[in-house]
């Protein structure tokens, strides 16, 4: 690059596009990190795949997404094939496992974390980079092994922060809504009525049952004047949909179903489900909910959904969800491998978790060479500061002490440690409080006097030797 | 998906990628977590750009890359802007400080670890997606910051297990070589010569003086009959360089050049490095080493690798690198804005500690549900192990005994905890010590007393209630 090079890019990111640092993306590290030892405690050995996947062995599962390639960030290798990012971390888990069936234990069991990508229309708290955490287990044909996520779930949400009445995992099965499609006449080869059922039923919570009506008979148009089609539904049978999926008492309605929900084994599946959550410790957290179907088009079970429940009881929104998906590894080998998994939203959670928190990660301590000659000791104190424990850093900058104070406040240290001139003539350090001096300074407020005390108690010079000892009292 | 749906999509990867599961992945992300600990202790705060940015915000500063775009992996988005795949961790932080200057602390210390993507020709050991693991400080111009950039990649490496014998950190700057080319009269706007004289000298290592000779003047053939251009140097030019660079006793030369290297501050700057080296109690694990030069164009100042030493004192190869680019951020703002930073290969890092250590990590405690009917007590007994606080899961495939057990092993499982028709009859399990049972049968070979006596320790049947402390005893 040439310094006399006069273009100049701009510097910004590109729509949709995040930039995470600091005690924010700290928080989102730690709640993956606990996730994950759950998930390894559970039995579940970590995979990364790369990125990029062949477009074809990603397939197109997006919800909503009717147009071939909507949703997904390809590009052409210079080979000619196409190549997309990953919008999901199961589709290349399906490409992974059949790529290396013969060589993986069986049934496999893995998680893992990273970013996918979608290439949507961004908008407020909708990116089209993100974070997943999932858990996966593949070669597992029992309602056992759905069980089993429902209630590692819990055990992850649990570990990640909340307690047992800020969450709770809905679940069902896709069989419920087979058996109720066949009660009213509509056939498994028909394939598009299905999805929109299962779309309109998905969007329950945010349609209410006025909106969830219209897209199950004629269509419905939103606010923006959208039409979106509807399933073309007649009147009866959109009412055994409507007082199926939105009855109170759920148990109630499946036990009044037996013989309808029997018939394809959904009754069976459930009880089954329950039965091993008790096992498991995990019934209290997890409920039966008819209305959870999830819009993802190749779930064919199970299917579960966690939600954060605010103080008075009513649901916050979706922070994870999963289910059971028998037939995407089996489109590569023709032959049948059953799959179910979990993923968490871990940004969503994260904000959630910040949200109920409310507290700020100290910074590091910050060693200031108000005399620029104390460079070399400030390094050496830094070390030693360091080797004692802390987090600790040199001013590097070329101000002076002021800026230098201020850039203290700026990085949330705790304590700020001044090597002056006159410090360094007498073999001496200045130790500044600054969480202190924050404190105080505004329990004093116009009091003169108090501001003086508090000054004496704020910050002291003290013998070189005597420092580690003054970090460890004020910290501790 | 539709089931006669007959297309069948291959499982294959795409070229130059690759998947990282169990252990092994397990181990390079111990090395970050390690790494960015030492980071942090050092007062650098983590942050997270996407994968993305806009083309001309990356930049095309790639070694060896003269086409544009080449290099790098691409495509156009919606509103018909090219996006690029990040190549390295170091551009992105130039657009991130660049967008957000003024709310940063200055000096701005962060780190970074994620993987990057060069759209390259893969080959042995040459991937298209690779992880790296950075910490840069923009902000700072003093060389101190270059010293504290070395001392902390010492630090980093043995907090991730390399001994003090096992490493070492060199460095210089690139203004000895501004200065050497100043001294045989190539002036410094004749860019296109002093980036092959660059080139040429970061490949001393591999092509040894013969071919590096080549470089510097007419140009070097390879042995597949590529053809390189040369820097077109005379004879007396080339010695000067090769005698500079090559020379054994590298704080002679430097001293015995003191008029040149101090002409435009080199000699200044590596002295100062060298005393802030000291003062961290680094300088042990940190040398001169003129022959570093560092391939890509953007560094300015200091330049460092860090590279493995095996047994015999030889370098192994480099295992991180880094320096100072005053200019990538400036480029931007079009205001002065220096940085310096480091970064370690991940990969290649956790090969070569792998390579040292070559122990394998226990996997799960297996619960085995020889009895299908104990399913549901098979979960209770995971649950109360992992209430122990050992990682457990229950088989869920549906075979039979000895495909359970080959799971077991295929696992890498410490422990088998069986659970038949007798053991649930008589409230009881049975524990298997796989471990010991490797070790002892392979002790008694043909011997089949001493088979018989070594079954006997290696499983035991025992009350349903003595579990977990057979567990314990077994695993401690």
């Amino acid at each position: 690059m040439s310094k006399d090079d006069a273009f100049r890019p701009k510097a910004r990111r590109p729509r949709g596009l995040i930039d995470r640092r600091g005690p924010q993306l700290a928080a989102e590290r730690d709640l993956v990190a606990k996730i994950s030892r759950v998930y390894e405690a559970w039995g579940f050995e970590p995979l990364e795949t790369s990125a990029f996947e062949y477009a074809d062995a990603l397939g197109k599962f997006l919800p909503d997404q009717d147009r071939p390639n909507e949703g997904v960030f390809s590009l052409l290798d210079d080979d000619e094939q196409w190549l997309s990012l990953r919008y999901d971390l199961t589709a290349p888990l399906a490409r992974f496992v059949a790529e290396n069936y013969d060589a993986l234990p069986k049934p496999y069991r893995r998680w893992a974390a990273g970013p996918v990508w979608r290439n949507e229309k961004p908008g407020p708290g909708r990116f089209r980079e993100f974070w997943q955490c999932d858990a996966d287990t593949v070669g597992a044909a029992s309602p056992a092994a759905d069980a089993e996520m429902i209630a590692m779930a819990c055990a992850a949400l649990e570990a990640a922060g909340l307690s047992r009445d800020q969450y709770v995992v809905n679940y069902s099965s896709r069989r419920v809504l087979d058996a109720l499609l066949q009660a009213i006449g509509v056939g498994e080869g028909d394939h598009a009525v299905r999805l929109i059922v299962l779309r309109a039923i998905d969007k329950l919570d945010r349609l209410g049952a006025a909106g969830v009506r219209d897209l199950l008979g004629g269509g419905r148009k939103d606010e923006s004047g959208d039409f979106t089609k509807g399933a073309g539904l007649d009147q009866a049978q959109i009412e055994v949909i409507l007082n199926f999926f939105a009855a109170d008492d759920q148990a109630a309605v499946m036990n009044a179903s037996f013989d309808m929900l029997s018939g394809n084994g959904a009754f069976e599946e459930l009880t089954l489900i329950g039965g091993v959550l008790k096992s498991l410790g995990a019934s209290g957290n997890a409920a039966l909910d008819f209305s959870i179907v999830r819009g993802l088009e190749y779930y064919t079970g199970a299917v579960f959904e966690a939600q954060l429940i605010s103080g008075d009881g009513a649901s916050f929104g979706s922070i994870g969800g999963g289910g059971r998906y028998d037939d995407l590894v089996s489109r590569f080998k023709g032959q049948a491998i059953p799959a179910t998994g979990f993923s968490v939203g871990v940004s969503r959670l994260a904000a959630a978790l910040q949200q109920m928190a409310q507290t700020q990660a100290d910074g590091p301590i910050v060693v200031l060479p108000f005399d620029p000659e104390g460079m070399a000791d400030c390094f050496s104190i830094a070390q030693e500061v360091r080797a004692a424990g802390f987090s600790a850093e040199v001013y590097l900058g070329g101000s002076g002490p002021k800026a230098q104070l201020k850039y203290a406040d700026k990085r949330n240290a705790p304590l700020a440690i001044i090597l002056g001139g006159d410090e360094r003539a007498n073999g001496q350090v200045t130790v500044k409080d600054l969480k202190l001096g924050a404190k105080l300074s505004a329990e004093a407020g116009d009091d003169r006097e108090a501001y003086k005390q508090a000054q004496d108690r704020i910050q002291q010079t003290i013998p070189r030797a005597d420092l580690i000892a003054a970090v460890r009292k004020a910290l501790s």
